[in-house]
């Protein structure tokens, strides 16, 4: 017992006192059924409470208090602020930007109350490309994200998100950063930076130290450290999900993962090193070779804690440990399992309420649960929720969030989006007197953003491309039509017919085609939120897998009618996952694939189309001509073997890296330098036309060595490279030599006997 | 020295030593070059000699003679006989049945007399459904003998074949068997027993009890034997691919694998054994996990040679060695990771020779080599080639053993044939008068084959599903039309006028679509005899991978037009992997899946249409509705997943077993008792229709333990059941204790907690 100000404080209320001290002496004074608590977050936040949008009330529910009732507080509540169809929040019933800090507050009195140690919850949100909840700002999905190859970007729009997070009183967010997009059949491609394991490892890095800022460092042990004077916009952040479900066989979502060792530690344990100084990471619902992420000790004992020093929590995805039935004959045997891999709390499952029946009954051991709750408290503590467990109202601040938040969701916008053809119609004439914006997406805000996002306000929903092009050029008569639908066929010649004549008096058509994820009120969802309608008008998002990538409805039969029209197109694929645009790619005069570009994407475009910002994104994965030749991703090994079949090429419709501006650059005299932990690569890049221009360098590798085919090559090392016209510039990069080691036949990791670096057309090979 | 009946004998050369005896003797007096030339098998058998038919006179070309020279004599040659269109050998050039053993003399005499030991030299020879050789009997391709589910049957027809390539002197046949048809887009498809690891090793059991007899015996010692009292009739086996080559992503021929370790322990371990008596196994081209299998030392060494007692021989594929450019910076490091992997003898490689001169360098373990050496000459020797290396006129054998054979061809094609759709058309009334044969392999014996076939005689081109269809009904006016090419759009319009007036005039059409693997001589080939040339009439076999499985040329136009006529139409697909039928399915009112099915084939199916045989094949393989959905074998892991897209579903067309004859079975009252080291499953099943028929029961099996998910289900034993009709049959089955365990957690082969035995539609759970 310390005394301190004349205040009787326990060791572990102590903010003198190290995390590692105060996590050990309240786990000692705490039950079983605290514990408990501690580790389950089954709660669907937005079912806790109501809220009177006039007098500001909050009313808390029956099953939240019986909840905090059983655990004597709770681990973690997930979603308190989210809105979307599946929760069946909107603005009629939700809580908006200004107000979820009285819910907040309400909520974590009540868990503390609830508590007999003040325990205060983990409020968890959804924020795969911005919190999904009312008046979140909406960026571009991870898909468009990667093309940017601008980490720095990223980290800044994680700031924003965070600062944004921090005003609604969230503790910690929810992102997707860890998948890696192989299968476009996957309807998450979307929250995939791509297929780029060392891409997504840079951005996890980035997504981390723009949310936390400091708040862990992984060779800092968190144990020794104390309570953060906690900033109000340092946000833990929980990436998700861990690890290779973008591998799943036919790209069915959580489906089952072929990947033999080697493969698995030469692209995903990189990966997961981006992880390294999360507040937590969530285990991804797949297996691998047969083993379960979720009972996994490999994956998070082993290669997340001892390997990185991980020092995060371990969450478990929706429901997933009760998927554990597929494995076990009881739930008690899950929950050991899950908790011998080092699963630390739970979401929605079951499973994780028969832990204190599995310690009575003699199956468990009660230190798994002791080190289950301490990485959740610890996090609390690192946090400062413990001192700060509640928020002042955040109203003077909002404003200048939101208008910085947009602002670099704007440029992130612009970055995310690849140009892959231009016969010279682009920039657009600004002089241009008819325009025609035509196609399923081009009115369309909730088409641009993509899955997990919530409903817009009416003044949200005008940024639409046809809106945003129509106000940058008030000089000139810019007019729309649907044309068709994403997927449906209703009123096909009705719509066809109407874009047809809008299409006649135009000098140029901007049709806009692709999929969308957008969710409605009227859909069905499974239990853990994802998808379960069917014929809905629209083709991705979680759940939402696909066969054949042609485009869905009439989109196909609406660009061979633009096109008998012998009008300039320029294209704009809005979309979550490539489709097959091979048609789209030979007919029209220009294309961008746009992604899901976010709330701000359609003036991101409009800038791009006349030529006010320069197209640099390229493309951060392998855009496959259709289906029947995946996968396609450009890292398989260099094999002998029949490359093409019979009838189609084998390789991609579009490289990875690929995407033009509107000026040309030339590679000069690459040079590498073995220096002692490092390779130095430096090369001279010219911008050789006439505008100025931006470059995402990429610098790939080719290892041989170990007695194992080699990759045909990886990314291993990029950076942006601004030039104006004529330019020239000599750019270092460095690539670790960790970051070169293969794993060899003996499955051991080692240095290769050389490397070949590769940039642009140039190559160099290093003996090492 | 040894002294028999007066004549000096050297303790090789004494057949009452043992092999090891035998083999340590001759290694002991060979040089470096003369145990070069035993691991060499460079030569293209076809161009060491030319053969005069007129005078029957064989000469020996100088490139075979300076090989000779080369290696003091040479360790095996390949493909003396063969004749196809890449190695131009065809009736004009080449030699038949009769002459070979001319040729086989010859070349043996030489390749003796150039050795200083007298080693006589492996004769080897593609035999995939039958010798590649002029007069070759031509079964059914595999992926047809897997839907017999009947190892006996394909245990006899492998005895014929060896009596044939006895007949010819051949030592060696290189026999398909061990590879997995996962992906149905690669071109080697049509090679497998299906997608099922145990009927696969139970055909490669099958296979080498056949060609073999007990040449060798994993229980006994191969060195303690002795050279067999050689039946004339035993040829040593080959099976290849070692392993897992239908994994290939992308189903790109030799394409890399992703496979875990226990995916492989599961699937391809067992599978493995099934060679564990052959005199040879073929590597694989393809890496697992990144390790070329030519280099694999755990794959030869310690799975096949250790784990399986293996005493044969180990080859390389064609050229496969000289692949390991793409791992090794020379040949001298690929040469000898290759021998240290346990590969013994290589295939038209140069790799291989340079051994000795690593062996000089010092880099290269002689130990290796002699190794290798006396894994070729051990089976030299028990094959009794060194007591007997010559034949004497074998003519008056030769029509009873072709006419066997043919009698076993034709059975086999019967119960390769699969019915999957029949309205009530079949059996077709012999009464019918007027019958058209449309399609373009319905008058194409070649067409029936498959890859890695003969020549024709204009005797055997006869053989054709029109021809025999009329040849069946002399009271029926049987018509034929092409209809349209398989691939190639040539007089579409003229072929498809020509077939609607056929069949104007029937009234019920037999339609033969398909894909095709006929070669032809004017095509390309790459240098180890695979197609290179495209757009050609033919769309599958070796190298001859499709992204789609859509059916080629004309042929949904064709059937199009046909369905129009509102005749009744049966359906005969003729390929050798599956396309996409669904319309086919729909729209004509029966089906049979032909596969490949042989000389016999066209005479099989006449008598299946008439009823005068029961239709008993079942499907080996899911069959996929296209390549979008892919893949769909039927035994991935069980995990909770999105089963369907958004757009189709994620279940195959037709899952792995499908199969209807013209009566019905039911199954009554399973039941499994423990044994001591297996399991029995006892079922009974009564044919309830009017007519005899025939079953193949299907036992499967799905494993739940050792904390990994199981496979959906897992097939562990079968058995053909003839059953009268009304007549009921109870059957017992066992399956062993070791081909239930699975691999767990941990690595480790164990016993699963609980098994779930699966019989049609009844389910025993047993407890373990």
């Amino acid at each position: 017992m310390i005394v301190s100000e004349g205040v009787v404080m326990l060791e572990y209320q102590d903010p003198n006192k190290t995390i590692g001290e105060r996590v050990n002496d309240l786990l000692r004074r705490m039950t079983l059924q605290e514990k408990m608590g501690q580790i389950n977050q089954r709660l669907y936040g937005w079912e806790c409470f109501t809220f009177d949008q006039a007098t500001k009330e909050v009313r808390l529910t029956n099953n939240f208090l019986d909840h905090l009732d059983w655990g004597r507080g709770v681990g973690a509540i997930y979603g308190l602020f989210r809105a979307d169809p599946w929760s069946r929040i909107d603005y009629s019933t939700g809580v908006g930007l200004k107000d979820a800090w009285r819910v907040a507050n309400c909520v974590q009195r009540e868990v503390i109350a609830h508590s007999r140690f003040g325990i205060p919850a983990l409020l968890t949100e959804e924020c795969p490309h911005g919190h999904q909840g009312l008046d979140g700002v909406s960026y571009p999905t991870n898909i468009g994200k990667g093309n940017s190859f601008d980490p720095e970007l990223v980290e800044r729009s994680a700031q924003l998100m965070a600062k944004e997070l921090a005003v609604k009183g969230i503790n910690l967010a929810l992102v997707s950063s860890l998948d890696l997009a192989k299968d476009p059949r996957w309807g998450r491609t979307e929250e995939c930076f791509g297929e780029d394991p060392y891409l997504s490892e840079q951005m996890s890095r980035a997504i981390v130290r723009g949310f936390q800022g400091d708040l862990i460092d992984h060779t800092i042990p968190l144990t020794t450290q104390f309570a953060a004077e906690r900033r109000f916009d340092q946000i833990g952040v929980v990436l998700k999900h861990c690890i290779a479900q973008g591998e799943a066989q036919g790209g069915h979502n959580s489906g089952t993962v072929i990947l033999g060792n080697r493969e698995f530690r030469d692209i995903y344990v990189p990966l997961i090193s981006g992880a390294q100084n999360a507040a937590g990471v969530m285990a991804a619902y797949n297996d691998i070779d047969g083993v379960p992420c979720h009972i996994n000790p490999e994956l998070f004992r082993q290669i997340l804690r001892e390997e990185n020093n991980y020092q995060g929590l371990v969450m478990a995805d929706g429901l997933a440990l009760d998927r554990l039935d597929d494995v076990f004959d009881n739930k008690v045997n899950s929950a050991n399992a899950a908790l011998q891999a080092g699963v630390d709390i739970g979401l929605w499952d079951e499973t994780y309420s028969h832990v204190a029946a599995g310690i009575k009954a003699g199956v468990i051991d009660e230190r798994l649960l002791d080190e289950a709750v301490g990485h959740v408290l610890a996090i609390k503590f690192r946090l400062g929720l413990f001192e700060h467990p509640y928020l002042s109202d955040p109203t003077d601040q909002i404003d200048q969030i939101i208008q910085e938040s947009q602002k670099c969701n704007e440029r992130l916008a612009e970055e995310s989006v690849t140009l892959i053809k231009n016969d010279g119609i682009l920039p657009l004439d600004k002089l241009t007197k008819n325009i025609a914006v035509i196609g399923p997406s081009a009115d369309k805000l909730y088409n641009l953003l993509g899955d997990y996002t919530a409903p817009q306000t009416k003044d949200m929903k005008m940024h639409t491309i046809f809106r945003e092009i129509k106000a940058a050029l008030p000089q000139s008569r810019v007019t729309y039509a649907l044309g068709c639908d994403v997927r449906d066929k209703n009123n096909q010649s009705k719509n066809l017919k109407e874009a047809i004549n809008v299409a006649q008096n135009a000098d140029v058509i901007i049709l806009v085609l692709g999929g969308s994820s957008a969710r409605s009120f009227d859909m069905e969802f499974l239990k853990n939120g994802a998808v379960s309608s069917k014929g809905i008008n629209m083709d991705s998002g979680e759940n939402v897998d696909v066969s054949e990538l042609t485009l869905g409805g009439a989109q196909l039969i609406l660009l061979e009618k633009l096109v008998q029209l012998k009008k300039p197109i320029i294209t704009i694929m809005i979309q979550g996952r490539p489709y097959d645009i091979r048609a789209v790619l030979k007919k029209t005069n220009a294309v961008f694939i746009g992604w899901f570009p976010g709330q701000m994407g359609a003036r991101a475009l409009t800038k791009l189309i006349l030529g006010q910002s320069e197209p640099s994104g390229r493309l951060s994965i392998s855009y496959p001509r259709n289906s029947a030749q995946l996968p396609v991703y450009y890292y398989q090994r260099a094999a002998s073997k029949q490359d093409d079949y019979y009838d189609e090429a084998g390789a991609p419709l579009l490289t990875f890296g690929s995407g033009i501006g509107y000026t040309s650059f030339k590679y000069r005299s690459l040079h590498v330098d073995r220096e002692k932990n490092r390779l130095r690569v430096t090369v001279t890049v010219e911008n050789i036309g006439l505008r100025d221009g931006i470059l995402p360098l990429l610098v790939f590798a080719q290892a041989r060595g170990g007695q194992v085919l080699s990759h045909h090559c990886l990314l291993k090392a990029f950076q942006r490279v601004s030039l104006h016209s004529k330019e020239r510039q000599t750019i270092s990069l460095n690539i670790s030599m960790d970051n070169l080691k293969l794993t060899n036949l003996e499955q051991k990791q080692e240095l290769p006997n050389t490397v070949k670096i590769i940039v642009g057309d140039l190559i160099s090979i290093v003996s090492l």
